[in-house]
């Protein structure tokens, strides 16, 4: 029996760096109080994990003399400043490619564009994109009917996206925006681990006589690892951890193929993979 | 009878423009060498009207000591500079609207962008545009199945189209761009005289009982003004002067709506117009 691991399963590089970096911080500043803003994944086990070590999800923002984790997502800039004045010791585990939205932000800024930040209002990572524009004029927009009249008249408009939106979406806003007179400075800064892992479980899935997903139940990424792996094979298997799964479907398979969604840690994988391999 | 002319029916404002030019200097430097840089327009009755006045179209740039118009199309830069150099009256009637993307080629130049031209790339406007591109990168595109593997790996893009493009394939060549990571800078430089043009030819059609199409047989935006007026009318007319004009068709019509191509001249259009207020 071989088992062939997506190399791309489970968390992404800036999630991967963001709790590695967390951990680091607990043996670091033992004995120190140490936050995270906002919750460092939307995965309750490494939360709970991270609680144990000693790294809390902060309550509020009116930290003191404490150390304080930034996460993948990013911060709101005024924040950011109220947590330094603070004296609190900074870790930045802002995800470099969500830092990189920051600067092209500022840059925009700079060069006086009106900003259109194509994402989700709610989410954190945009809110805190949304926080460098500044005073600058700026609007987040989900999708393109959102493009009205309002930005005929904008001789000049500069693109960012959240990282984790869809190229489709992506491009229906930059076209109903490109129609007009002008100029446009976008920078594409979707990141493709999403579409990575979709890519690398698909060439799994051609390798393979069975795949096993694993991920939440209500993970919309990891759903979509399950259909793309459906559409080549019969026997896929969607669980969440290694209790769910059931040796006796995957007994006399020759190969096995693994894929894991984007909140998924890495333990759990490994789990899955032991019980398999107790198999042998 | 009631006559509704197409407002923008005729020259464009750049070729309008650049005929004013070329008449004015005629009387201004009467009795000099006048000559334009290639044909004023693409139009052998203007032309011929021009060398009667004395401005000839020059058989190359070895023109010295002489008056020289520049049409809306634009020149090379090399050649702009020789003839500076050799003691010319340069006359400036490039299109207002070609010269700015000129600057916009200059500026991605200077920022050091790779620049794509969206263009035909034997068409003396785009040829005047790439040469402001001059030592830096660039390429003209004409379709999107020109952009391949080659533009990956570029992180700083500059796009700017030729004044006469459509958007469809301009938005078509940017998003095949899009896709890939890093930034853009476009300016939407396309000219939007034809559909502008168009857009009025319609109106106008949906007010009269017949339309006159002026223009020459082989003129494709000419073509195209017939073809959104027969979506609208039975009854359109296309001439290539008022000799065609068969006032037996139009005799009993109340409202007759008149347009014209971009390459056909005020006098023409004027002439339909008198031969039919003669049937009054």
């Amino acid at each position: 029996m071989e088992i062939i691991k997506v190399e791309s399963a489970g968390f992404c590089f800036g999630v991967k760096r963001a709790v590695k970096k967390a951990i680091e911080a607990s043996e670091k500043f033992k004995g120190s109080k140490i936050y995270t803003i906002g919750p460092i994944i939307h995965n309750n086990d490494v939360v709970r994990d991270l609680e144990e070590r000693g790294v809390e999800v902060a309550k509020n923002f009116n930290i003191k003399n404490s150390v304080v984790i930034l996460r993948s997502h990013g911060v709101e800039k005024d924040i950011l400043e109220k947590l330094k004045k603070n004296n609190n010791i900074i870790i930045d585990a802002i995800c470099p490619y969500v830092k990189k939205i920051h600067k092209c932000v500022e840059e925009l800024k700079k060069e006086n564009y009106f900003i259109v930040i194509i994402g989700d209002k709610n989410h954190p990572e945009v809110k805190a994109i949304a926080s460098y524009a500044g005073e600058s004029f700026y609007k987040i927009i989900s999708n393109e009917n959102e493009i009205n009249d309002f930005f005929k008249d904008i001789k000049k408009i500069g693109i960012v996206a959240q990282t984790t939106q869809s190229v489709e979406n992506y491009l229906n806003i930059c076209n109903k925006l490109l129609v007009n007179k002008g100029e446009f400075r976008i920078f594409n800064t979707i990141c493709d681990s999403t579409s990575i892992r979709q890519k690398e479980t698909i060439e799994v899935a051609k390798q393979v006589d069975c795949m096993i997903v694993i991920g939440g139940k209500h993970s919309a990424n990891t759903k979509r690892l399950f259909e793309l792996s459906k559409e080549i094979l019969d026997n896929v298997y969607f669980i969440e951890s290694e209790k769910d799964l059931d040796l006796n479907l995957i007994k006399n398979k020759q190969k096995i193929g693994i894929t894991a969604g984007a909140s998924t840690p890495e333990n759990i994988i490994e789990g899955v993979v032991e019980k398999i391999r107790g198999l042998k």
